[in-house]
């Protein structure tokens, strides 16, 4: 179910890259339609849309404040407990995130920057079995904690027009201020252009399938969106002392994701490796998802075996996953050499899912090699900045000469008389 | 040559925002047929176009040292002195935008955020008579500040198989590392997938013509790209204590730029409205590029008279300009209730040019209306972050039961089993 392979690496690299290159060209003309429809019709087309694919039960888009109560009553108290003890630890953890506004002052000369949260942000929840709690957790809380106004999630509501009621019960701790029953590209749509009940948004963030992912690229310009997300990874480096059963188990939590989800071990020991992959076939038959998981591993799963822990962090590197397992006796002696990985989860009691549910560091990671030059999805992402400057007219005095210098040489004259104007020159 | 108009505002602001909506479909298939080519066939490739378009006098793609040294020679002193004043100012700015690695040790738990600068960056410059000098400095700087290891230039060559003696003076003192004759979506291809000459980057910046932009927004996600930048503005917000000369000649210097540009005055005061209506006509007779002033203005500009500057500021938020002038007497009292602005200019001696050249703050900013989620061009657009998590066993057993409770809510029991085999559950 997974191979083990010592050579011919790179072609492996390969195929794991190119994993992702599917082009629907179909899909575009589909979203575009959708797009402008909203944009035209609004409400209606909404609604339309909804009944279409979600929902001959929708009158009211907006879920109401009953709807949000009775969700507590279909949830246990454990997990609601679970998911405030994770807003907890999210919120510590991206509070240290918070930049500041800055203002210098020297000779007459004030400069500085002015941070603002956005004002209002959307985020999408897919629907059915993608409808993940954690996800709202993680999309919402950054944004509320760089102070976005107002949050406003989207999501399809199920056959009888209710939304998942987990769903509700996450938006309403991560401290969402409304939700509306539609999902899509006219979800996207709605949040992109406004309608008479959905408000217009400054960013759209959130995974969703390949009609909203075609949407949010289509909206992007227009408003701001997330990273597009491809499938993703994780690599996990050990060394003869690693667990087998553990990094079986880390190794399969990735692929459960998805056939296209790719679990990578990179270790020094063969004897590590032939373990790993008898206990892969071990745990898979105890897992709700074998079906799943056991197609993504042969596919673009791998155990790779190398001579050093120095090549296990090179090959890391130029796969640059999404997810990194540093599964080794003293991990933070190798910390500083990972240049290229959305997370790092260092030693053996670290395993992928304490990120992805509870730590604190976010789960909307950069996948498919892009952590090479985007980052996890932080409180940076529902910013914006404006920069400001003052000079007296003594400073400017001081300095017109090496300006009008510039602007001559670009031929830009306009700007040159800018500062003419004002010393009569 | 310019409005003032006190009513139907919202119809002009929905013509300025509008200004930017052509979509030029042929454009994208000629982009997409070169992509392909320079992925393919690479330097043969990027010689080939470069000999159809630019220059025919063209074997070596990389610029030479003794070309550098050369363009020295060809500029005069006063020049380069103004770029190294100009250099300082921009690089004390952006230094205090860097934002540092963190670390967070607390019962048995240790937690993180890793920055780093980008591997290599590539930057665009246009040729022709948009080559500016000022705009080299204005993208290379910040990508130095933050630590990016190699910076890689591209633009495309004069017919005589040279670049422009200016454009090569500003990247050698901005520290640029390696420059390649090359222009147009060619040279954002070749930085995208890399030649047998040219490094492949991992993000892109830099301005460039439509052929340029498409291509940019066709590999957007192979690489990171800048913002999309549209048609640009200035919006001078002013009293009755405004002066005429001053407020024309920055109108002006904005819409110099680009017939789509949108140069607009919110005022309080008719008479002013008046005198700087008389003030363009007059100065406009001095500037070279009259005609381009005079197009702008008539469609684009607009004096808009309102009752007070809080409703002005309302304007100028629901605008989000490029630029933003507060040329009144105390401008700071307001700069709390800019919501939307790139760059903010305050009172009577710091015009938009003192910006785009000289005082640090940078001119790369976001254009039509797109302030409202976008920012600045900053040492944050050069850098990546990965996060990073240690749980002893001990610190893992104590949140055990949340996590599978999260993880079985979600039906996803692979994620549970990775905890349970740690603590034989």
């Amino acid at each position: 179910m997974i191979n083990i392979i010592q050579d011919n690496i790179n072609e492996y690299i390969q195929i794991i890259k190119n994993r992702a290159n599917t082009v629907q060209s179909d899909v575009s003309i589909v979203v575009e339609k959708i797009l402008k429809d909203i944009k035209v019709n609004g409400d209606n087309a909404v609604l339309n849309y909804t009944k279409k694919f979600d929902s001959q039960n929708i009158t009211n888009l907006k879920v109401s404040k009953e709807e949000i109560k009775n969700a507590y009553t279909k949830v246990d108290d454990e997990f609601v407990n679970a998911l405030k003890l994770a807003k907890e630890n999210i919120k510590s953890y991206h509070k240290k995130q918070v930049q500041n506004s800055y203002i210098t002052t020297k000779n007459e000369i004030v400069m500085g920057q002015v941070i603002r949260g956005l004002e209002t942000v959307g985020i999408y929840v897919p629907g059915g079995t993608a409808a993940y709690p954690s996800s709202v957790l993680m999309n919402a809380i950054p944004a509320s904690v760089a102070k976005v106004d107002k949050l406003v999630m989207v999501t399809p509501p199920l056959e009888d027009g209710s939304i998942n009621a987990n769903i509700l019960v996450a938006a309403d701790i991560a401290g969402v201020d409304e939700i509306y029953k539609v999902g899509g590209a006219q979800a996207v749509a709605a949040l992109a252009y406004g309608t008479e009940s959905i408000p217009k948004v400054d960013k759209i963030v959130g995974p969703g399938n390949i009609y909203v992912a075609t949407a949010k690229k289509m909206v992007f310009g227009n408003v701001d969106i997330d990273m597009i997300a491809g499938p993703s990874e994780i690599l996990i480096i050990s060394d003869k002392n690693g667990n087998e059963k553990y990094i079986a188990a880390d190794l399969m939590s990735q692929a459960e994701h998805d056939i296209l989800a790719s679990s990578i071990l990179v270790t020094t020991s063969m004897d590590l490796a032939k373990k790993v992959k008898s206990e892969l076939k071990n745990q898979v038959q105890y897992l709700s998802r074998k079906e799943i998981i056991e197609k993504s591993l042969n596919n673009f799963g791998a155990i790779i075996v190398v001579e050093n822990i120095d090549e296990a962090i090179k090959i890391a590197n130029i796969i640059a996953p999404e997810h990194l397992e540093l599964m080794i006796n003293e991990p933070f002696i190798y910390l500083n050499e990972i240049k290229n990985a959305g997370s790092i989860f260092l030693g053996y009691y670290s395993p992928e899912p304490l990120g992805d549910y509870f730590a604190g560091p976010n789960h909307v990671l950069p996948t498919s090699g892009t952590a090479k030059f985007f980052s996890p999805l932080s409180v940076d992402d529902f910013i914006k900045k404006s920069s400001y400057l003052y000079y007296s007219k003594n400073a400017l005095n001081k300095v017109k000469e090496p300006i009008i210098k510039l602007a001559d040489t670009e031929g830009l004259t306009a700007h040159a008389n800018s500062i003419k104007v004002r010393f009569d020159l």
